[in-house]
């Protein structure tokens, strides 16, 4: 198996950290986003929407999307809920996160972190966290309830999560208002087999 | 159950439709965006991400987003992949289409039919053409393959994206050049059980 990304992708840290808690022996091929390396005739034969983290299986078989590869590769793990309504509520939080959260809180870090905050794109990096704060809000008010995103277990909703919210302050954002958060993050950097980031 | 949602928009659209195809018998009840009734304190209660369609069971639990509630409603049918790489196909595709499709040909539809395209969103909506042609293309190029979008079989992945598809020229995209989502779309609206939107 291997797995195109950018280590300092939130979408493909997702794929790194499952594979670490999970001990997933993969090969990593390191794609520079910003080189344009995703836009290549090859790359788009393996993936046409041209974007990373993408699987490509020892078949042939491709799959992209953070998180349909996330929860592929945790098939039968206790990070998937077998309760369906559960299972629901799981996928539940990882649509909120590509909605809701990432075009907000991973797009800021882009514009500062990778393209170092041009003129160009103040604006729009400004107009970002008005929204982003709005996630981290609904995800404050659920870690008043659970001491995970579904109940009291680590699921796939969690790492979706944790990537680009534990760096959210490389995208301007303060989570001093977010006590829960804060714990949670915690919580999740001190599980059996965590890896961090790069 | 009720449904919370409105007529008019394609991620509720998708919860009738999958409710019409599997005889899901509920109660639907109204909510009108435009007059702001997502955005009250009483509907943020149930759901404090304030968006539909939202789903609250009999025992009073939530789910919010469109194709967790659809998958949700689709358990033990055709419509969801038993095997697990095609299960994550489909997610893979329902993921593209919250990330890479909906937030232009929805938003491109949403600013030109319930806002009437007013001056200054213009621009924005023209922007939305260019991304929305290119996820467009991705079906394409995956529909010039199969006849469903996993495979020869319909699911919730089809379900997903036929919604904002399907009435795509509403927000001012043509499928003249896409004949093969052209018979996708008809393939889908001759289903047994298929209800229009509306």
């Amino acid at each position: 198996m291997i797995i195109y990304g950018d280590k300092r992708s939130g979408n493909c840290y997702k794929i790194q950290l499952v594979c670490a808690l999970l001990n997933i022996q993969h090969e990593w091929i390191d794609i520079d986003v910003m080189a344009g390396e995703c836009q290549t005739a090859e790359f788009k034969k393996l993936n046409p929407n041209a974007k990373i983290p993408l699987m490509v299986l020892d078949n042939g078989e491709t799959l992209s999307e953070s998180n349909a590869i996330l929860n592929y590769l945790a098939t039968n793990s206790a990070l998937l809920p077998v309760d369906s309504f559960q299972y629901a509520k799981m996928l539940q939080w990882q649509f909120f996160e590509q909605y809701s959260h990432e075009p907000y809180i991973a797009v800021a870090r882009f514009i500062k972190l990778y393209q170092g905050l041009p003129d160009n794109r103040l604006q729009e990096y400004q107009s970002k966290h008005e929204p982003g704060y709005k996630a981290l809000n609904v995800m404050e008010k659920q870690l008043e309830n659970t001491e995970y995103l579904i109940a009291s277990e680590l699921t796939c909703a969690d790492l979706s999560l944790y990537a680009y919210t534990h760096v959210a302050h490389e995208g301007g954002f303060s989570l001093q208002a977010y006590p829960k958060i804060q714990a949670w993050l915690r919580r999740i950097s001190s599980i059996n087999g965590y890896i961090k980031m790069n």
